[in-house]
């Protein structure tokens, strides 16, 4: 961390080499020609497309085979992965292996997309805004963008998406081909997909095999991938040109000063004092057994990995000469915006605007974080009863006035939740209710009307003990019951859960109204404008900041320099045994202790390269400029962290599984001569 | 908190108000007088002075009886309590009161000091660092301030401390007698003396009866004190002048801008992210059984306690407002100072200097934190451990060579604590020392060389449950052994917590050193010229940052305004009933649900006032101008989290239990008729 704080500098001169996550209709193919001498032709973009895909909970991945095998981290499967295991038959501890398509198991509540096409629909949505005041705007924009979805998403196998680009200077239509019958194919052992764990995570050297692959069912039967990616047996050689297809989730490179002030005083320490507090919580669960050990484990992963990365964000913004750069650079937008008249006298109160409204926002944000965000209610079955209750109240509107997330054309995705086999284990459940109820109740305080109209005399504890024990929602079909019985199945519904949900619903849509008449309305507007702004400023070859949708970065396999060393850029399986102490996370599963004897311990392992990606680009597939696989993204550096809110080519890093290191392991150490067989069918 | 984070705005003109902690020999009773037509005369001051007790702990107390009584909060005597206390007879839970002196309880760590007498040693010490660079200013310091502490303390019943007040601007010898065998008399339940817990911590309205009553012994019987606080059975009224005589641990309020800055971006979230782990960890460790909750819990509230104060420091130093208000400050100071061509000439590059040092402090930070400042170490037996291992490589060092903390002076400290009584539980040990040994790990990383050495292969809990399970450290014989025995008994024993200390001590030391000479001997000197400075170009009618050294504020009952309300300054003992609700923190003990009827509902129970205090004034007397208790100090509001940075009149409470309350509970409560006799003899 204090070599973090010493290094993590801004240059002028490096923001503008290998920065940028790239829409594929914007790619800047004569800049990468003018430094590698090759650029992708419309044929290569659309092909990496095809093989692209996007996992809807969070997750990058591609198809390698042409019989839909789907190649992704470990720990975007993680989920899956606790899901389909038992207290017997522990895949996250022993890892998973498909004798035979027959033994694929479907995963409860997987869903993956492939980009078929992107349209433009900025006139659509510039219509009908034109003129109105912020909130007006707002709502307009809500209900168009309703009812484009619905009208292309004909069939429930189409997911159709508008998505916000440049902070609202371009409006595309994102339609997807929607597949939700994922099945498992193979896992390796926790133990070496995260070796090293929460201490090694963000960190290089590295020595992980954080993959998994999945195969894409349709109909019962496995999916033809004719766009799949070739494989590359040699990987890629040091300074060769890269390319990371995947879906960066999310970037702030575009906010304002305020924004990131609020961000830096507000919500990170918000969210991480949180975080903290839990993982604490969740570690000590732990010690209870080893099959409390089990259930609580992708949850405390999850927890680590989101703490160490918001915390790595924070440092960027804490940095001062970080900060300082980012406002020389408003600075300077801001002076060429008012050098010019005419831009002047459209742009330059944008900014007193959005700093007005993130100034309602730091008033509203921790009701806000706690009712609506789910940080009072970390329940599984809270979420399942949140669902029902918010479908049965959204479903009888108008699609167009209905919350975003229960449209017509999102369904699908409701159904799957509700539907979803996933276990849900009650002694877990009460914990991290209980947990979540008493920082609601910290955050607002006991005197707070919702507090006492949540808790009347009861106290956290009591509360979730309550509701975990004596609701019905652990059963599917009593959930389906309640889907299907819409309003009048839940308003009559006796179960405490649901009763919970009903009672917070109101709360939390008033507090989620106010933020988006009284807040989000003037960002988005506001960012719109700026957007507009920096294209007349800056010109239009800019890439937009990351919104979970497939971006093409570029880059090349190169080391870095720490603390006067340098980094370099391979490791070698040999490492892993070199570091391995014997005990957890340091210890190394039987599988390879025993294949020791047959490895090749020179051959590659883990790389960095300069791609610039983000936390959503996990299990992005990193190929070369023949669009074959040379490895798969599983993490960035430590400096990498402030790339949600700029890019240093000199420091930031993108980590990836070498390609060569996931044939020898599925040939020495797994056997699987079956999937072998379908990645070399190339 | 959203209320806190819009009020906390200091204005200029609040700032030379009722703000103040001051020295017995600096009083400005003129001021108090031009307001309140009263002044206190040197009598006065000299018998509250004799009356107020000062706990070695970190707490304060007043005489209140002729007999050695002493009154504190419970929560200043919760160690004891707990250390007393066993599975069966849990004095936390259930209360405690001595029927007989004879019933009355020894505390196994307790120390009380009576402040006797105050000496200026301000000439010694500028004789001797005069003309030296910071380094070897910092070592001639340190070492004649242990030849006064030395000189003075010529019995082990006296406790002498040279204290460095206003940064450095004057050096006073504060002479206590020191007293080692205190008794525990009376605490009622833990559920009343924290009613409302840590929600309602810090805040206002307040029903709590933090209250114990100690009292002082020597030579088997207990002490005499002629000087004690007489007690008003009314209690004060609205607007009444009254004064908190205590000590205050440790404000900030002088230090510059950059030493600010450091602590809002690194220090105070460093701290706050630990505390907000260890908390989730002691929390869940709670659930493991009824006596795993009652051996964890004074950590617990402890934890909680520093958690929402830091918490409270860190907004206010977040709050822009406040922030540059104190930047307004520094501006003024340096432009006065520049305004003199001879003050410029002498102090102008100070501020410079200082930064300099803040700059390596960031670097020095986190390895000082954990290695040497117990951050790594949260285990009674490593603690045991590591002040053997450092008395015996310290003792054999001429005493101006040593580390204060070992020198002759500080001897009786040493015994005492390696010699208590106090109960370890080695399961919990396991628990507090695996999770700081893994924060360990991950503030330095796994490939850090200490690291590397104090671990080898072994994970934290391995290394935490061997050293707890093996070491003889939990037997007093054994640990007194090793302190008689010296340098050749600690390096030759076996003991794995001796070994592991003494693996630790050269890397902690070493770091220490560090810090001191190339950190805390540039801050020490610069502020120390600040001091003069500040002396030169206000004037000398200021008080120092607190130090745990006895000082005097004034101010009066007075409510504060919220959110355009006003909050009343009393709350009555009805109050408590009606805000209960049967489950914790929010339960009343059976006693009071069994006396309710005997009780005058109507009695005044808790009430705020404008003295400025802070952390150390717990349990500090509030009397008024004829010298009477009329209360005890528990805590400050919200607001007064701020005070370590600066104090605002309008908003800053301290927190007390009503005198009368005290009684009534005393009498109709618990039926403590010997108490009550005691306290009547006036």
């Amino acid at each position: 961390m204090r070599s973090f704080l010493a290094l993590f500098i801004f240059s002028i001169a490096s923001l503008h080499a290998e920065e940028g996550m790239w829409t594929f209709n914007n790619f800047p193919g004569e800049k990468v020609r003018q430094k590698y001498g090759f650029a992708p032709t419309q044929q290569w973009l659309d092909q990496v497309r095809l093989s692209s895909v996007r996992l809807a909970e969070g997750c990058s991945a591609s198809f390698v085979s042409p019989g839909g095998l789907v190649l992704t981290n470990h720990h975007c499967a993680a989920t899956c992965i606790q899901e389909l295991s038992t207290a017997e038959k522990d895949y996250a501890a022993k890892g998973f292996l498909a004798p035979a398509e027959s033994g694929e198991l479907r995963c409860p509540s997987q869903e993956a997309n492939v980009l078929t096409e992107i349209v433009d629909v900025t006139p659509r949505i510039a219509g009908v805004t034109k003129g109105l005041a912020s909130k007006a705007a707002n709502e307009a924009r809500k209900a168009e963008t309703s009812r484009i979805e619905k009208e292309c998403a004909t069939t429930e196998s189409l997911r159709c998406e508008v998505v916000s680009l440049y902070g609202g200077g371009v409006y595309n239509l994102y339609k997807y081909q929607r597949y939700q019958d994922v099945r498992l194919v193979f896992a390796p052992e926790q133990a070496i997909a995260f070796f090293g764990g929460d201490p090694d995570n963000f960190n290089f050297p590295r020595f992980n095999l954080d993959m998994s692959l999945l195969r894409v069912y349709e109909k019962g039967a496995p999916i033809k991938t004719p766009h799949h990616l070739k494989w590359s047996a040699s990987g890629p050689k040091q300074d060769e040109l890269t390319f990371v297809s995947g879906h960066p989730g999310g970037t702030n490179r575009k906010n304002t000063i305020a924004m990131l002030e609020l961000e830096r005083d507000l919500m990170k320490p918000t969210t991480l004092f949180y975080l903290a507090e839990y993982r604490g919580m969740l570690t000590a669960f732990q010690t209870r057994g080893d099959e409390q050990r089990r259930i609580s484990q992708d949850e405390l992963l999850g927890v680590e990995n989101s703490f160490k990365a918001f915390k790595g964000q924070h440092q960027a913004l804490l940095e001062a000469k970080f900060f300082d750069q980012k406002k020389a650079e408003e600075s300077d937008f801001q002076k060429r915006v008012n050098a010019d008249p005419k831009l002047k006298a459209e742009y330059s109160g944008v900014w007193k605007d959005i700093a007005g409204a993130v100034q309602r926002q730091r008033e509203l944000y921790i009701p806000y974080l706690y009712f609506e965000r789910g940080y009072a209610f970390r329940s599984d079955l809270y979420r399942h009863a949140r669902r029902l209750v918010r479908a049965a109240e959204e479903f009888p509107k108008p699609n167009d006035k209905r919350l975003p997330e229960y449209t017509d054309a999102r369904k699908p995705e409701i159904r799957q939740a509700t539907l979803s086999a996933a276990p849900i284990y009650p002694e877990f459940e009460i914990e991290t209710l209980t947990f979540s109820l008493t920082k609601l109740r910290e955050a607002l305080g006991p005197d707070d009307p919702a507090i006492r109209e949540l808790f009347g005399k009861m106290s956290p504890r009591d509360l979730a003990t309550e509701t975990v024990k004596r609701t019905t929602l652990m059963d599917v079909a009593a959930r389906k019951a309640l889907l299907e019985g819409g309003q009048t199945a839940v308003s009559t519904s006796p179960d405490p859960m649901i009763a919970l949900a009903k009672l917070v619903n109101p709360i939390a849509s008033k507090i989620r109204k106010q933020m988006e008449d009284e807040v989000e309305s003037t960002l988005i507007g506001g960012l719109e404008k700026l957007a507009k702004a920096r294209f007349a400023v800056y010109g239009t070859s800019i890439y937009p900041d990351a919104t979970f949708t497939l971006r093409l970065s570029y880059g090349s396999v190169k080391g870095w320099q720490e603390n006067g060393k340098t980094v370099p850029p391979f490791t070698i399986l040999g490492g892993a045994f070199e570091r391995a102490t014997g005990r957890d996370p340091f210890a190394l599963p039987q599988s390879w202790l025993e294949a020791k004897p047959k490895l090749d311990l020179q051959t590659r392992f883990n790389f960095v390269s300069t791609n610039d990606i983000i936390g959503g680009n996990s299990g992005s597939p990193i190929i070369n400029k023949d669009a074959e696989l040379v490895g798969l993204i599983f993490d960035g550096n430590i400096h990498s962290l402030g790339g949600n809110y700029g890019f240093d080519e000199s420091l930031n890093r993108a980590v990836s599984v070498h390609s060569s290191a996931i044939l020898q392991a599925l040939e020495k150490i797994y056997g699987a001569r079956r999937i072998l067989g379908e990645l070399k069918a190339k």
